[in-house]
């Protein structure tokens, strides 16, 4: 099996977070939860991987980092948690549902308004649309940092500068380049940046966190226990408790805390040179073979972009694609919506779907040059 | 070391739990989204983990089985997302700070307004006070089935009774029993029923769930991808879709349906029988001891109790016994407040907190006599 799905979930995690999983599950505690051994170090696993995180993104302070069990977890908290109404709100056609729905959400029963920036060339994001959409009352501006899709990247430095300029602030979905493109929640004025594990920093599912810069009010998304201030009758005002309620998903944040270590280890920047040479290697070998459609901006070789591919062969259904990939050659890919339904409608794709390839630092060149194959071979047979 | 703060997670999992979440980790794609064999296996995985859960818990709809990250969630979900402004609804002192706190949260947003049932005996329910509570706007009954402090268990036969004849909906807080006593929805006439995965079900951190009957009616606490209907602009109507949003913890599902397999091989009474007899055996060594009080109601040795007791040794603080019994003898407790404010209040022992002692079914008889010792050992130094 040729697995080519990375950006939904990595298949292949280190052995080292396998490792972490399972120790966790032999000897860790219930953290924050009175002062015994066993609580104690898994309250120490915790803060490591609070502390090892935050430095990970360029936060400064590792009790804003709080844990959830996804990205879509984490934006809920942001996008319900941060508003009253009358505030308007900027976001652009290459977001996942995990930023939309909650958005809409806030449109149909807070009473805020939404503005979607219509996207530029190959369904980019438009940096001048952006700051055409301001307005006195807007709050803030809220994007992906990279489309699942298209594997286009927004630029994070223009944008935070954007933001900032005109007092707004700027939420970030990292979903898909957390562990895979540098974030630097500094230097790139990011207020809340919301992640999710198990994708490109190949940990665990349902482990993921937002770091939230210090001056930002989240109100809470979910009460309960937390350990501390027992007799308060809601959350508690200090981070990381005001956002965390109930038993933390330790076992999965010591595998987390792992994943992270094995992504400094290896090194960031060798992670995105390899999967991004997979992926170019990948659209060379395809985007020439007759009747084939790929997404996105490709212009420039030198863009930073997400190791994805997707693509359309001639009118065939995705899914009809994809089944075919997975039968012939075993060759694992997403086809479908993608949860990205205003990327579709711009490139018209509602019905077709499109078939995503995306790379993983653990996949083979083999791997690549056998889905070019496989999509060659296809495509032949349609004409 | 010896481990008996099993209430607050259970340390001890069966070797089936972390193989089946190793195993998860090593070939698990996400679930629901597309059809590759990757993808598909991860949802057989977890439609079984539904399956097998919603069968345990006598249920009847697997799609009305929804996996959250721990029961707090669960319990925002229920509480948060039933409850329109006049509604009125009935609780008891015996809650967690997870019922607690959602339900505050719901008087001073969502204007419900709340009776919070005084106990009887011991910190027991009054089940004549809860009906006496009942007026022609109450709409829910909200309980935990036992009490994380004292183990006293709420008859849910007869409060489901009193519910259904008043018309009201019935939400149960399982975090305490799961595992270990039989709960079953139907007969115990439950509408929501919340669980964790990581104490008495000996499952991994990080999982849990609610089962929601079909006629109830829960707004969703959480939107974002689902992985079908992506062209919505909110939450699909569908269960499970309905409540879930975002890539679910598909490894520590795999775990937790190891888990319940596990209970159901080894028989969930002789579970009980055991975990109880440590219970037994531990209330029955330290209840003469001088200068011991041990809270809740213990004078029925045929009720059905959880597997806990709860003491303090005459004025010490509860935190200094806990630390004692742990650098002394290596028995880790929990001492504090344990998320149960009202209880402390109950029994005037918001100060010195309590020190609380519970047992799984991997302690052995020898761990319970070393804990009997230790607080002798304790007491007799404090003569």
């Amino acid at each position: 099996m040729i697995y080519l799905d990375n950006a939904a979930t990595t298949l292949r995690k280190p052995e080292a977070v396998i490792e972490a999983v399972a120790d966790a599950m032999k000897n860790m505690g219930n953290s924050g939860r009175g002062s015994g051994s066993t609580s104690l170090r898994a309250s120490r696993v915790i803060y490591e991987a609070r502390r090892t995180l935050t430095e990970f993104f360029g936060g400064t302070d590792p009790s804003r980092l709080v844990f959830t069990s996804n990205s879509t977890e984490g934006l809920n908290m942001a996008i319900r948690g941060i508003f009253v109404p009358g505030d308007h709100v900027i976001t652009t056609e290459l977001e996942h549902n995990s930023v939309l729905r909650p958005l809409y959400g806030e449109q149909e029963q807070n009473g805020i308004s939404l503005t979607i920036v219509k996207s530029g060339k190959q369904g980019t994001v438009d940096y001048e649309g952006i700051e055409a959409a301001i307005r006195p009352e807007t709050r803030a501006v809220i994007c992906t940092h990279a489309s699942n899709l298209t594997g286009n990247v927004v630029d994070l430095y223009r944008m935070g500068q954007i933001a900032k300029r005109n007092g707004l602030l700027f939420v970030v979905d990292a979903s898909q380049t957390a562990g895979v493109l540098p974030i630097d929640i500094e230097r790139m004025q990011i207020d809340v940046l919301c992640f999710t594990g198990h994708k490109s920093l190949m940990g665990p599912q349902g482990t993921g966190g937002l770091y939230v810069r210090e001056e930002v009010e989240i109100r809470p998304f979910k009460s309960g226990g937390t350990g501390v201030h027992s007799f308060l009758k809601k959350q508690p005002d200090d981070y990381p408790e005001h956002l965390e309620a109930g038993t933390l998903n330790g076992h999965g944040i010591a595998g987390l805390l792992a994943a992270v270590r094995e992504i400094q280890n290896i090194g960031l920047s060798a992670i995105y040179e390899k999967e991004h040479r997979f992926m170019q290697q990948f659209y060379d070998g395809v985007r020439e073979i007759p009747g084939i459609k790929i997404y996105g901006d490709f212009s420039d070789p030198a863009a930073v972009r997400c190791p994805v591919v997707s693509l359309n062969i001639g009118d065939m259904d995705a899914s009809e694609v994809s089944d075919w990939l997975q039968e012939e050659f075993g060759i694992i890919t997403r086809a479908g919506a993608h949860c990205a339904p205003l990327m579709h409608q711009y490139f018209q794709t509602e019905k077709q779907g499109m078939v995503r390839f995306s790379f993983s630092y653990y996949n083979k060149e083999e791997e690549v040059l056998a889905a070019v194959r496989g999509v060659k071979n296809i495509a032949a047979a349609q004409q």
